[in-house]
This record gives C-alpha cells, structure tokens and sequence, in this order.
C-alpha cells in the first residue's frame, strides 16, 4: 500500500486525502519505516503537492497529536509564527504590544536549532522563569495578562515532529508544501482563532527569493483560511541581522530595551508591523494602518513593558531583570572585533553571523547541546553604516576565549565593503491576506 | 556531506564519480542510513542518471564488493543475464550450446523471487546437485565441460545487494540506470571477456515497451563497453511464458527436451539466438547469422545434450535425469484446467502465469520461502492457439489442493479469447551491439 503511494506521487500524480493520511498515521505510528517516509518526501519535494494536497497533509499531521483547548479564554485568541531568522527576539516584543490592544496571546514556542535562535532559550535566561506550564496554569497567565509564551507540547501534531526530524536529514527541508504544512499544522492544533505569520525573507532565512516568499505566504493562508482561522502573512527582511543584540540574555535585554521605547529603530517597527498585523487579524482595528497606530500606542504608552513585567511574575520569572540587567546570565569573557576595512557596509551575511553566535555558544548544532546563555553578539555597525578602519563593529560574548577566535573569524567574514552609501530600505516587503497582497518594498 | 550529494541530485544536478563513491562505500559499510539512501535514490530515480553517472554507480558496485578470477581459464569466457521472465530456463541451453561450441560459460545465477524464477532453484531440483562450489571446483567444471553455474557468492557488489533491497521497497525499482547499473555491477565483478544481455520486453517483463527495452539495452552495452568487454544485447519477447513448462523440475524437463532438440518452437528459436550471441560476442563468428548457425550445430548434433549431462556429473548430480525424468521431484497433486471459453487465445497475461506458479509452491513471495520443486504449470495452450470450450487449457501441479485452486483462479484470469487468429511473431525483437541495433521484428 505505501509503496503503491510513493509510486503515485512518484509519478507525478495527486494523491488523495486518505493516501496522505495513510502515510501520516502509518509514519507517526511506526508502521512505516523511515526509508519509505524518505522515499515519499523526495518525491514529495521534486514533485510538489498541490493546494488540496498541501490542506490535506496539514489536517492529517494536526490530526496526529492533539489539539490544545482554549475555550476557557473568552476573546479573540490570535497565534504569531514567524518562520525565523537571526536575532528575531520579536515574540517577547509582539505578544505584550498585542496583549496590551486587547488581543489574547497563548503561544508556544521552539528551541533554537542551527544559526537560529529560539524563543523558549531566550525566556529561559531569566532567573526563575518556567517555559513549561500546565493547561489551567497557562491558560490563567493569558486570561490575566492577556499572553502567556509557553515550550512546544510534546503532543501536538506528532506527525510532522517525525517528518521534520526526517526532511532535515534527507535534504528534503526548502519546500514551500512541505514548510507551510509543518507551520501550519502546528498552528492549527495551537487553538487559536487568528494566525498571522511572519516569513522573513533574505540571507538570514530559509526563503532567499521573493516570489518564494509570496508563495508560501499564500500557501499558508489559503490553508489557515480553509481551516476557518483568520490568516494574515507579512514578508519581512531578514538580509540584516534583527536589532543590535543576538544570543538569549543579549536578546531578552534588547526585548525590554524595545518595550522601554529605547529599541533599535528596524527592530521597533518590525514589531509594530507584526503586531499590529495581529490587532488587525483580531478584528480590533478596521485596517492595518489603524491596527498599527493601536499598536505604537501600546507600546508608548507603557502599558505592553508592564505586560512583559506581569507575565514574568506569573510564569516564576524575576521582573526587576526589567530595570536590572546584571541579574541576566553573562557570559565571562568579551571581545571587541576592531575592522580591517573602512567604507560602507553593503552586506552582513546574516547566516553566517547566526553561525558565529551558535559558535559563540549561544545557540545548537544538535538538539541535545546546552547552550551557555549569556552568549552572542552585541553589532555596534550594520548594513548601511560607514565604518573606519580599527573602529569596533561588535563585540562578542563567550565562556570561551576559542570560541571567540571561531566566531570573530566568521563575523568578519560576513561583512563586505563598499564606497557607496546603500538606500535605506523598509523592513517591512509585503502583507499579504486572503483577500490582497500590498507591497512595501521590492528588494531585488 | 551525504546531503549535499542527496540535494545535487534532488536539484538535477550532476553527481561526481567522488560523491557517487562516497555513497556506495558509506551505504554498503553501514555509515548512511536506509533514509538517506532511500531519499537519494528517489532523486536518482525522478531526475535521472546520465551515462558518465550511471558509469560511476556501477563501477563502484563493482568495488564495494570482491571480483571473480578467471585468469586460470585460458580462453574466452563469455557471461549471459536475462532480465527475468516466466518459464525462463534458458540459460540451461544456452550454456552448454555455447561451451559446445568453443566458448567458456563460468556463471553465477540467482534464485527466483515474486513472479520469476531462478535458475539455482531450478538445478537444485536435479538429486544431488550442488549449486555451492569452491572458486577452484568452479574453474575446473568450466575447464572440463566448457560451463559451469553455480549461485551468486555473497561477496559480490556489495553496494548493489543492499541497494536493491531498498529499491524494492521504496518504489525505485523500475529506473533504467539504476537496472543497468545493477544488472551491469554483477556482470562486470564475474571476470567474464563478454558479456550477452537478453532484455526481456512484455506483460512478464520488467520492460513492457520497446523504447524503455531499447535504452535500457543501450546503456547496460556503453557501461560494458567503457569497462573493456564486449557486450551484445538481445530484446527478446516476454508476453507469453517462454515454452510450456514453469516451474523447476517442470523447466529442468523441458531444458532437456530442448537439448535433445524435442522442445518448444520458441523456445528453442530463443535459445539459438542467445547462444547465437554468446558465440558472437566471444569472436568465434564472423557475423550474427552464422553464429546462429554454430549453435544450431551444437544443438543438433546432440553435443550440448553430452556437455549438460557432464555438468550434472561434475556437480555431484544423477545425470541419469536426462533420459529418465521420474528421478526428479514431482508434485502431490496435479489438476487439468478446463477452459471456459472458446476461441483463439489473443492475450495471456504472463506475470500472472507467474504468480499462478509461485502461488502453487514453485516461487517464493519472500525470500525466506521455502519451495516445492515439482510444482508448476504444463500450458497447454498458448498465445494464438484455438481453445474448445472444456479443452484442457493447462495442468497445474502443487502438493496442497488450496494451492491448485489459487493457481487455477489466476490461470483462468490470465487468458482473453477472440474470434480472430493472431499473426505470427518471432520471439527475437532486436539485436543490439555498440555498434547498430537490428529490429527483427516490432511490437506494438
């Protein structure tokens, strides 16, 4: 029967709802061996799914674990993902902003893996905090401070966790019907009743084109649509690192330095974009640029920081970290990174320096590493800026005086030089809803 | 390193000799998983191999596993495959018409498995024979009688043995380069001069059209060629079973009868071509024709008959099976198929008469089955032949009543009548060698 269905997709042909929940189940349960899930997947990737196939796929992998019950919140329940980047602490920033425009925020979120980082790592850096609730626990924390940011349950959509294990493995990662089922698989057993997704865009993502981009936005929404969830996507930047500070502490610290209105501009408005893409998507505003003046408003007004203070209280976490930084992990040595160059900055692999921080000791290259917490990366320059030769462009942070030669080496060879000035771009590219696609800027 | 290989392919790209190596090497010695190599392989089979690529494979099958030493046999050895069929006891003939005939047959075969027997499953039902035979009893059997066959040793084309149990369950089976480099990994480790493939095309077959036979002829003679041996290709008609008999002591019978020149018209017409073609690509001919010639001599003059008696003998078998067939093993039971239908037989399904006669004991569905040497099917009619209502159709020979009336249900589906007789067609297709490819007749 399997290999009946390998062959189909094999060839070519549209599978059916029952093949693809055959080789879900079938995989999830261990009836079908790695090897024929591999031999699927490849032909799932060089064939393609097609929209059917692609719902089909995701309402079968939700189906595989279980589904988390946020009827007890009473209120519009909105989910954010974005699909990640590097430095991206834009979670601890959204979710209050969000909260604090009256939009509910029960989100579970990952671990870093690879050159990027993830939310639950960050969290973890302050003393005390619990990434790991229990249901009631969790859903308290959101009806009181309106959000609440919780580690991944190990139940839900038991079948894509396999399968992601497995792509990651077989090179079968980079496909838009693959990558959108995964997401939204997740986010459609999360129980929200709105999603908004960020898909960054550029040398720090996994999407490097455009039309890419464009793609699996749609893709995704017209699965969450489907589903009945209201769905809005934006294509953001992620061609330069996000903010100043990459590493988990690092993150955390630039998190409340944005929510004190002190952030690092491109930082500051992406998370005005995404969260008023959730205020929109909750129907509390009538359109984006409305949703997001609510949005600026939250955050200047204070009330988002005194969210993010009340949610660490609540989860076990220390709030004066808000007005105390020592009380974050630190790492125990430091290293100014002085240029050899001088000229405009015209490009920051922003890959390679989520590699250096990783090397740095800030993120995994497998699952099972532990990770020091205190380190990463402070840039002191970035894309755009004219630097001197011998002028500091970052300092890294490590446990390790090696890991700072490792990652010294790889931040300088992230960075080209050039003579001309670059023209300032918007991070904000395209948003993108069932309905239409309006474009921000065209990166070339 | 193995994913990068897995993604080149996945993306069409061409593979390296180095990075084809590394696969083989790390999937035979246990270092790449089933996954990996299953993925790849589904990249393999959608994107194609080209030749140089397909070269590569083979050659490193090749060097996975050990090579056979002929040298001690002065002369030249010429080794035959066919692709499988039902009914295929050919290689019984061919081998002591072509010894007969001056040229050395050291062959290694294989046992049956699904739908198409196996050669050493055939031998084995002869009393005493022995199929296992130490490198030096081989050479000294081919030296005396000018053929030997004995089983595949366990060591040859490592790679290629696990490969192709993956494929077999992965849906990658039905490729070109991965047949020919399967097919050609073996042939090329058994340390023959020449080299003569006998690709069989119809419903019985793995090719079911001429194009696929055609190219899949071509590639097995360029990888043949490019490793310095001559190799000649026949395509030869599998829509019906080859003569009358299926089954082993039934086959070993008809090989007999063959030899004493009582056997089937398509039969024996097959098996002049084919040792027709050993005898040419060993240069003991000038052309095709009056290598056909030769064998036919062979044949007649009851020296192949003499050659395959001594063979037995050699090989620790009763070579008095040859004049009197009731010392080879017979079924239990036997039941006369009666036809329903009446009319010229216009189709019979062949791979089902195959399955009919692994279902009646003669085949394995498993390579762990054990068979039952006298079972099998005695056809009495065939393709083009005219059937009376209630004529005996076939007999069917099993040791268990439950086996007969599977065998006689699938025996009965394989067969469609008509009004109208069939023309005639010969059993040889096409002649292929590096140099031109001569079509004798066309199927459709």
């Amino acid at each position: 029967m399997i290999r009946d269905i390998i062959a189909k997709k094999r060839d070519g042909k549209v599978l059916t709802s029952e093949e693809i929940g055959f080789f879900t189940r079938g995989y999830a349960d261990g009836f079908i061996p790695d090897y024929q899930a591999a031999a699927l997947l490849m032909a799932m990737y060089i064939n393609g799914l097609n929209d059917e196939e692609t719902g089909y796929l995701t309402e079968h992998m939700v189906r595989s674990g279980s589904t988390v019950n946020l009827s007890g919140i009473k209120g519009v329940k909105v989910d954010k993902h974005s699909t990640g980047g590097v430095g991206d602490k834009t979670t601890l920033v959204v979710a209050p902003i969000a909260a604090a425009s009256g939009v509910y925020v029960p989100k579970m979120s990952g671990r870093g893996l690879g050159h990027t980082g993830g939310t639950i790592d960050k969290l973890e850096s302050i003393p005390g905090f619990k990434t790991s609730l229990t249901q009631e626990e969790f859903i308290k924390v959101v009806k009181t401070v309106g959000f609440s940011i919780i580690g991944q349950t190990e139940n839900i959509a038991v079948a894509d966790k396999k399968i992601y294990a497995l792509r990651d493995v077989t090179a079968t990662v980079d496909s838009i019907p693959l990558i959108a089922s995964s997401i939204m698989s997740k986010k459609l057993a999360s129980g929200c009743d709105c999603i908004v997704l960020d898909v960054k865009l550029g040398s720090g993502a996994f999407m490097t084109d455009i039309k890419n981009a464009l793609k699996l936005a749609k893709t995704m929404i017209s699965i969450g649509e489907n589903a009945g969830k209201r769905t809005v996507c934006l294509v953001t930047d992620m061609d330069v690192p996000l903010g100043n500070h990459i590493g988990n502490a690092l993150e955390v610290m630039e998190a409340i330095e944005t929510l004190k209105g002190n952030g690092p501009k491109d930082f500051t408005e992406l998370c005005i974009h995404i969260s008023g893409a959730m205020i929109y998507a909750a129907g509390k505003a009538d359109n984006f640029d409305s949703a997001r003046e609510a949005a600026r408003k939250s955050l200047e007004s204070g009330i988002a920081l005194k969210r993010f203070r009340d949610f660490i209280y609540m989860q076990g976490g220390d709030p004066r970290v808000t007005e105390d930084y020592s009380l974050l992990p630190a790492a125990k040595k430091y290293r100014d990174v002085l240029s050899d160059g001088e000229g405009f900055i015209r490009r920051m692999d922003c890959k390679k320096i989520g590699v250096a921080s990783m090397e740095l000791g800030a993120g995994r290259k497998d699952l099972s590493d532990t990770i020091q917490l205190g380190a990463g990366i402070r840039l002191n320059k970035k894309t755009g800026d004219f630097v001197n030769k011998g002028e500091v462009l970052a300092v890294l942070y490590s446990d390790d005086e090696e890991k700072l030669d490792k990652g010294e080496a790889l931040l300088k060879e992230s960075i080209r030089f050039g003579s001309e000035p670059l023209p300032k771009r918007s991070i904000l590219i395209a948003a993108v809803d069932a309905e239409k696609t309006e474009m921000f800027s065209y990166p070339e």
